[in-house]
């Protein structure tokens, strides 16, 4: 069709005055603009929920929310979410364009998945990149999820998942013929064998650049309690020196780019709480693959309160994730280990770091369950990675600890990573007691880590819970169970609250 | 586990003052807190996505945004959302608590269904429950949504999920043995046969309470077409007083509450593009049944851009639609109808209403397949009603049109309903002319929707589309084939514009 008036017909370019209101729509890129704005009727844009920014080159796909009156904006400014705000890289006052969000294409594939077809390598890829370009709304990875859910993903389309999420993100290289990783699946609070299994494994002369994520949910990530060790905020060229010059390290995950797809699938995975197989083996073997791994530990902890709560889920993802590893020429060694309790004694970023500590110097009083872990783990990875026999190597990390090599090899690492430090203490401290004399029967790692975050961690690095008692420990009235450490009087105020609305975190015999 | 301290123990309720921004987050509570809010931290809510907003004995659940600084929000005060503010009913400045959102128990189903579990009365009970009050996000609402199409819901499932959403939400009953309604699946562009089916049927003697919607994605709702010819924000007894005096009535179903768990689980669908055949029987006859109907006639338009796409797809919906119907004492009849094009000439609020007025007062000029769609459904209504013979009733509603008693009894609708109204006429309305002599082989229903989008409909009630050309229809280079109704000149350019960009809309012969 045509028009049969004369117009000029530039296409218009609407375009707003940038603001920054400092808003953190949780992950969200969010832009609000004003019901009266000409931009929001002129292109026709109230009634959708996803639009396109874009500012200097840069784009951004955005919900739309509007906003009434003149309070919050001028009727030529836009207001960005701070997920918006630095995905376009704009200062205050920059102009910006809104737009239509485009179809995503991907989205027919998803179409395709829920009624039961399963998709090929293209379209993984293509949803992937759709995802990782921060096209999908929640709403759409939601879908996703469940249709991969409901009918599990197979071998063939778990590796090319796998496959998809490695190639839409950076990828590290290092030059050595055999790089050793461990991967713990799912979380007990306290399990924090990574920085002493690196020592360990490092110490023997393998590469092992541990990356590791922050706390999401939980009152700690191996990124939280090294960071009260040392630096883990590394670029890509300070990790690379770090592990060249001391075959190890235990950085931050957030610096470099690998599998960025994985952090969008896993928040909303734990907003509907399910697991499936295939997401899980894509999630964990992507970012081994991408970080150039060909050796990996996987720790499975089984426990009733786990994420893995029997043993024959437990042998059948290992199964699985041993041949989809192999796919990529990365070998798998899958542990299956006890989940019903913490391990050690502190649970928090601090209080992990002092077991961590205590472990690595031979303390006396070292948790010994933290120590038989790494020990196991370290063993499995000195016998994949060539530095032990089968059945040896378990020997062999110990020894490394006794010997005092893994010490040092830790302390290198820290002072490589930027320089040593002391971990913070908290300055409130308060034991909860038992309320009479008995045997504990039960502890609820879930309702320990609410404790924990209840404390402060992992946002106060001092804080969270130490654990003085473990199952089958037999106590007296008035005996210590727990020690809360906060670092304010409110936020202890706050762990004592809800411990005493729920006595059954610590249960003992009747 | 007890505290050794003496604790006085009244657990802590912080408080905020609410502040109205005025911001339209979609459809979505918002609760906007400081970073550095004494709530935040001392509850641990920076992490969580979904927390519970009370004030003075009302509750919702909001998302949880954060701001820094104290640009937007003193250090008391929290903002919230326009549908946050409407459900809690607060004013400015008024005391508000914020907590953590609890554990929605009916979640455990949604991911029973999704592991391919079917789900008894109960639970779709709770599950409707939890979601009519709000309780379930957009990732929970896609992982329902999708778990029902992974595996469609059987019979006995969409049973149970229709009684759960009649069973919510509120339920009219009339004093007659036979109450009427119409319903059409999915939108064909013009299709606006509701006011002169209902004027049809209520001149015959039955009772036809029709609430319509408003326009959601399209150009406009039967309710934004029937408002420019009268009002039709009726309250329930304003209604209950039209249809007792005049046999029917033309509402909006805003005003009433009839199923109010669809409207979340229609949002939902739409944004992912799927349409389960469950969901939708559940949606159609659950507002159905609600609204008191005892017989429905159900029109099922099938064309290549209409929502349903062949016969054969149709026809299950159809058995199916009647089967479930009929557990619920409905007797519903479906009607397969041509999709492949829009109705009448009119798209958008005022031109729809023009083609209305045109069939039911005979003018010379009114669109034939409005008219023709409008008796063969009132035809089936009239069957099913028991006014007329099977067979007989086209020709009956026929007869009512064309006697005047159809244009009679509307009038007198419309005055009851507050007064019949003239509807607008666009200050801009522009030809959009063929490029070549040829004949019309196809309209693109999707994309005609959008272009009367454009040009304002149905904010703007005059806006839309007139369409000057049908399928199969000749035309010479330079004769219109649509007239674009702007009020706007803005707005007229952005349509021409798209128009220009979209030469697909209305497609010739080579």
């Amino acid at each position: 069709m045509t028009r049969n008036n004369a117009h000029t017909g530039a296409p218009l370019q609407p375009a707003l005055r940038a603001k920054r209101l400092g808003l953190y729509a949780q992950h969200q890129p969010v832009v609000i603009m004003r019901t009266d704005c000409h931009v929001c009727r002129a292109e026709g844009l109230s009634s959708r929920s996803q639009v396109l920014v874009s500012a200097g080159g840069r784009q951004v796909q955005a919900a739309l929310f509007q906003v009434q009156g003149d309070a919050l904006l001028a009727i030529n400014e836009a207001a960005l979410s701070e997920t918006a705000w630095q995905a376009l890289g704009v200062a205050e006052g920059d102009m910006i364009h809104v737009s239509h969000a485009p179809a995503i294409e991907s989205l027919a594939s998803v179409r395709h998945r829920i009624y039961g077809h399963r998709l090929d390598a293209r379209a993984f890829a293509d949803i992937v990149g759709d995802v990782a370009a921060g096209r999908y709304t929640d709403v759409h990875l939601a879908a996703f999820l469940t249709a991969s859910a409901a009918l599990p993903l197979d071998e063939d389309e778990t590796v090319d998942l796998t496959a998809a999420m490695i190639d839409i993100g950076d990828r590290l290289r290092w030059d050595a013929p055999c790089v050793v990783d461990k991967h713990c699946v799912g979380g007990l609070p306290g399990n924090r064998t990574t920085p002493i299994i690196v020592a360990i494994v490092a110490a023997n002369g393998l590469v092992m650049p541990k990356t590791s994520s922050r706390a999401i949910t939980s009152p700690a990530g191996t990124a939280d309690t090294m960071e009260t060790l040392a630096p883990v905020d590394l670029d890509m060229a300070t990790l690379k020196r770090v592990v060249e010059q001391e075959g190890g390290c235990v950085a931050w995950g957030g610096a470099v780019h690998l599998s960025p797809a994985d952090d969008k699938f896993v928040r909303i995975e734990r907003e509907l709480d399910i697991d499936t197989e295939g997401q899980l083996i894509a999630s964990v073997l992507s970012k081994k693959i991408a970080a150039g791994s060909t050796h990996v530990v996987i720790d499975i902890p089984v426990g009733p309160t786990a994420k893995v709560r029997n043993a024959e889920t437990a042998e059948r993802l290992a199964e699985r994730m041993r041949s989809v590893a192999a796919r990529f020429n990365l070998t798998a060694r899958c542990l299956l280990t006890d989940g019903a309790q913490p391990v050690g004694r502190g649970v928090g970023p601090a209080l992990e770091a002092f077991d961590v500590l205590a472990v690595l110097r031979n303390a006396s009083d070292a948790p010994d369950d933290l120590r038989r872990r790494s020990v196991v783990l370290a063993g499995a990875a000195l016998e994949i990675g060539g530095k032990a026999k089968t059945g040896q190597g378990a020997a062999l990390a110990l020894e490394t600890l006794a010997n005092g090599q893994a010490w040092s090899k830790f302390e290198a690492i820290c002072e490589a990573q930027g320089g040593m430090r002391t971990p913070p203490v908290a300055a409130h401290v308060q034991p909860l007691i038992a309320p009479r004399a008995g045997h504990i029967v039960h502890i609820d790692n879930r309702k320990l880590a609410r404790l924990a975050k209840l404390a402060g961690a992992p946002d106060a690095k001092a804080a969270g819970v130490l654990m003085n008692v473990r199952i089958g420990d037999e106590v007296g009235r008035g005996e210590p169970l727990i020690h809360l450490h906060a670092e304010t009087g409110g936020e202890l105020n706050y762990a004592l609250d809800y411990a005493e609305r729920n006595p059954d975190i610590v249960s003992l015999t009747p």
